[in-house]
């Protein structure tokens, strides 16, 4: 089996069980418990908080561990909109743009539904992303936050945080970036981008699912999503999960030390897929942007097919992928993402996404690109053969 | 070392790690995904959600499964009384007991600061009682939602869950508890128990930290707490913790088949530790309800001494307990808990809990209980040597 849905999840990497294994045996204790077996399990986590912040460039006390990404974007949308909002009621409007992972939009949505908040959705061009200028054509005054993801799970396309975030700044508008794809890949120096706050998932670059976290910069304020023991300095109650958190913190580490590595040598494997899949299938369209994309992405539509027939096919040939978001596969519904980029429902329907982990080989790809045209092409007799 | 403080968190069962052991390593698939990684990973958490339907007799998909205790208490207080305000603005309190955990009364808190919701406690008894007519005092009709604990967590007493559900139901109340602490010690059939949703974590009885569920019966309203792809059936959106889910069910099944039978064990052994406590350290109170107790939990008083200084003393002769909740170890402010059955600051500060995991012996008591003697005799000597 080749395994190029790594946007959807990827392996454990073995040295973040092997970090886990001690929390998850002897070291079971609960980090808030005065005695050795609570302090020996605070200790693991005030490690993996403090090798956390060497890789995103910040203080510790600047960490959330939560239970994985989306809890992170719900903590980060929800927490600091109604944090500012109670300071200042007149702040009743946040900022996403149009191609949001779920997990952002529903928040924002929720801020709608239960709290008199507005969202303002910033469009994308075709190749979907959010210009300087459409940002600036949606911050008012009453602008609590905006939350523009770093590089989109669907298409790929990576956004240009550093500027946007300087342009919400310049208006005293905090930034929030969904960094749940970018990670493992792109640069998480967080002074470099500049926002106040990233949210991180752990099962998406090799630790395990059920643990994620959220910068958020010193003096943020923010309302917890869950309350209660008053945990991670009162921002997220819970018993803390320790392994988790030293897994998490492991597959962070060493994503950063290979990243620039990895992100040229995947980045020019993609091409190389890119341009196998177009000669072979002429008629196939590089969705998302042709140059500022996640290495670990490459995203077509085929018309003339269905996506979900092409992943059948290739399923077949022991290519595994998906049609877009792990989240919305097997909906009949076109891809909000798609749709916000300008492609018609129609051709919408015909994507497919295939998403790379750091283990991805040339054989592997060139495997796939032989296996891509031969089931387009089987997709295309069968439909051919339905006409008749 | 004496581990006595399983209520604040409890090792990971080798069969739990065992059965987690798949979804950790080749097993790794999103179960979102349709493909066979994804569908194999979906079909664990099926069989997950099937055992934990079967332990606490109900369907399937009442079941969402959780970051853990304090999620689920989160979810459960916050979902239903916002879902239900929203059906009918007039349901604008909520009802609490004065012993709640901070995972309860803190969604409670937020209910109040950012929903105008009013929170009505009710007070316990000396023994830590709610009792009928005390919760019949404190019911109104824009009650939108009961929630009391099924067993306290710093005193141990267990609360007649099925008559206070019963109470609510008759004036059109659904009714929560987290029953956290019970698991694993008390029967959990959720039909007996009559409750509309009940809490679990999963650390607390032999699987990981970062787990737990909460149960809600079918067609009760639920607003979610974290928003997003909408798995859980819309009900808690994220990427399902596989591995933890199918821990949380191994841990729960195997409770469930040893309960009763631990159960009586353990309460043996228990009072026969109260007897040796109160026989060796004379005037030591016994806090929390003589015979409506957890079998785990062993609460005391100790006046005349400070509960850190006997815990210090108790920790230099291998037994490691503590002086209540994790969450407020260290904390200087008296135990609320304490306080809320008549104790007073004073005394509160001096108590001590002891807790029990499955595996506890009578030779481990016995030793413990010699070491409380000793220790609490330490520390009243070296007290009367400060006071020279």
């Amino acid at each position: 089996m080749i395994f190029l849905d790594a946007a959807a999840t990827t392996p454990v990497r073995r040295e973040v069980l092997d970090a886990m294994w001690p929390y998850l045996t002897g070291g079971f204790g609960n980090p808030s418990s005065h005695h050795t077996l609570g302090e020996s399990a605070a200790s693991a986590l005030a490690g993996a908080r403090s090798a956390v912040a060497g890789a995103l460039g910040c203080r510790q006390g600047e960490i959330v561990f939560t239970s994985g990404g989306t809890e992170a974007d719900n903590l980060a949308v929800k927490g600091i909109a109604l944090a500012r909002q109670a300071a200042n009621p007149q702040l009743d409007r946040v900022v996403i743009s149009a191609v949001e992972h779920p997990a952002v939009e529903e928040s924002a949505r929720y801020l709608e539904r239960f709290h008199g908040f507005t969202v303002d959705v910033v469009p994308v061009d075709a190749a979907g992303l959010v210009t300087p200028a459409a940002l600036a054509g949606v911050l008012r005054p009453e602008t609590a936050l905006v939350s523009i993801m770093y590089a989109n799970n669907e298409v790929g396309t990576v956004q240009p945080i550093a500027a946007l975030a300087e342009l919400a700044h310049a208006q005293g508008i905090p930034f929030h970036t969904d960094a749940v794809q970018a990670a493992g890949w792109l640069p998480l120096d967080t002074r470099e981008l500049g926002v106040d706050a990233m949210s991180i998932s752990g099962h998406k670059l090799g630790a395990p699912k059920g643990c994620g976290l959220l910068f958020v910069r010193s003096r943020t304020r923010l309302e917890p999503v869950i309350h209660g023991g008053g945990q991670e300095r009162g921002r997220r109650s819970g018993t803390e999960n320790v392994a988790g958190a030293v897994g998490l913190a492991t597959a962070l580490t060493m994503a950063r030390d290979g990243q620039a590595e990895q992100q040229d040598r995947v980045a020019a494997l993609r091409d190389g897929f890119i341009h196998q899949v177009l000669a072979g299938v002429p008629d196939a369209v590089l969705t998302g942007h042709p140059i500022h994309r996640l290495p670990s992405v490459a995203s077509f539509c085929f018309p003339g097919t269905s996506g979900e027939s092409v992943l059948l096919e290739l399923e077949r040939r022991g290519v595994v992928c998906s049609s877009g978001s792990a989240c919305a596969a097997g909906s009949d519904a076109p891809s909000p993402v798609l749709t916000a980029l300008g492609i018609s429902a129609e051709v919408a329907q015909t994507a497919v996404r295939f998403s790379f982990d750091a283990a991805v080989t040339q054989e592997d790809l060139d495997a796939a690109a032989a296996a891509v045209q031969a089931a387009v092409a089987a997709v295309k007799n069968l439909g051919a053969g339905h006409g008749r």
